[in-house]
């Protein structure tokens, strides 16, 4: 049995903006621009989140997409889902809420618990529009 | 020449709630879910304008897109994008910012602009996610 | 207020075959080309409700969606998701499994569901493939 | 048996411009903009036709979605894909290549072929790209 | 020259079921939920099929897309397509119809075919529902 | 801070033909079949850039998107968009118009004004249909 790599995608709609509290109004919104509407903005995001491994005999599954699943929307979809990101997930408390920070701290949350269901998590995709997505490995650089 | 429908697609990304302040916050759970939460969420909305003539025989076109995007991009876009629908924009004020209330108010802001463009607005779909949109034909009902 | 049109979509994954008892393979084959293959093959269907009236003045709403969308799995999803359209589902039973018999069906079913729920159906879109699709006005033909 | 409409869609590639030879240079760029350049331009075309009409008993189908794909492939497709809608069409030459006079140009084609087949041609979009597209009810003005 | 990857999509409509026969019903249910319906489900399947390589001088491509599309409607649609991957596939029988399974079978199935066409296999990509999808790179592990 | 993927989409209208001077009409059909036609055909080309980069602690971006857009839509999209990829646009002049030597000759004009801008371009991804894409690392081999 050879590595294969597996993706679950979840959704999810959230407001949010790209604001510093140390900066000058014009400051914002000359590096943010418009993302910087002090009123908040909010997109549906999507969520893909890549597992490797080799598939199991008895299953020929890498993992359990019911299981891979459940564990997302309980530690993901849950936390974030109809959420501003700025002021109600904890997680990302004190940062700015840029996609780059999300995937970060999402790859903390749950790596563990995937590995604990039996896979390895290698990849996540956060795409915010049909323009504009991003690809965190951990903090490896495949390329 | 017969009559051809033509429609454009513009997008916006928005924050809003669905909120009342004369009901309890319970109430508002009960009837909104989590479309209520206080702290508001957000959706990356596409809206398609439809518009219906004969093809000018000096253009083979019912209506330039050229103006009909600019159009809509200086009226509804660029009002809507990157704002919150419920505290930044003057024609949804005081009413709760549901893709019903959304659409029947964009109607009276573009019919006229695109009369006077030479076009006969029939149509506005506003999508809001992968599962929920809605239809407008300016109170008509073709079926 | 005026009529909005209100679509909700779900999902759903089914095995099928069109194939006739009454007919040789042969004649299965000449008809229904390679949907006739006796051991059945399959398809990711999406299916869009639409539902039209007049927004409710104390919630903006044509008809409430979590409402929609919970009708719609009890009464659509759980009998057909990831079941054999001709051996599994009690309301397709002695019929070709066509998705224009399907869409037939399935409005009867929830007709009056949604009736109960406030809701006037007026349309049914099922998409088979990215090629293939059916819609359905309960027999009516709006052009 | 009551009424269904089924749709198939069939897609081709090709270059066109806007362009008329009556007109300076100047005043085609005015109306037509980019896509009056000289030296073409071109698109990923979708084409979605309609075909309204009972279940047959005998089948389930309003129309064999095999007999109905070979005719667009025949009618549509043949001439249009990877070809110059200007130069390489018959049916388009004399006029102006715009969305609007394709659908009305397409509908006479396939209108009869469709009615020999047993349906009847209801509605014909055509999608030039993510944000533009025509339908067509032979001129008729359901909505 | 330099190294370029190309892609090429193909699709197929199947049905299966996940279903071990020396599992008892509750087992199996445990396990595989309402994928082991023992009267299958179905799915739409998308195989992106990648190859890398120099562009030819002579052509400026990696491979002919014209000849990789005939190789896997061939090799991969023409066995798959509107078949029941439990019991119609040779190349899968005795085995788990899982994504992970399917996409070791293709790659030992299209390599060398791809290989004597002068292009090298590496990766294939199956998509079975938007939801869900599994790559391989042939047992490598790029990340 | 950890290195972050994060790509943007553009898209572009274009003709091109693939066809080589040196070859006769016969010689050109082998090779590039319908792709050879002589009067051009054209797509709706997408372009999705990714730079990789450690977010900046000031800004949570590895790159600022509103930047990235701005110099895609001045070297990418403003000399291919509603233009002839064999006739108009210098940079592809004397070679053949394949997706594979368009990505091969993008890099080399977006690599350094990306720098500049603060990060590093890492892959482009050219989608020509939904059928087919051409992928680049620059000429390196992540897989």
């Amino acid at each position: 049995m050879k590595t294969v790599y597996i993706t679950r995608r979840e959704t999810f709609n959230a407001a949010h903006k790209l604001w510093r509290e140390d900066w000058s109004e014009e400051k914002n919104w000359e590096v943010f621009g418009k993302c910087s509407n002090k009123n908040w903005h909010g997109h549906n995001f999507s969520i893909y989140v890549t597992v490797k491994g080799k598939p199991h005999e008895d299953t020929g599954f890498v993992i359990n997409l019911k299981e891979l699943s459940a564990l997302l929307k309980e530690l993901v979809v849950e936390p974030l889902d109809h959420k501003n990101l700025n002021l109600d997930v904890p997680f990302l408390k004190g940062m700015l809420a840029s996609t780059e920070n999300m995937v970060i701290q999402i790859w903390d949350i749950i790596k563990e618990p995937i590995a604990k269901a039996g896979g390895e998590l290698v990849k996540i995709k956060l795409v915010e529009t049909e323009n504009n997505f991003v690809e965190y490995y951990g903090g490896d650089e495949p390329y």
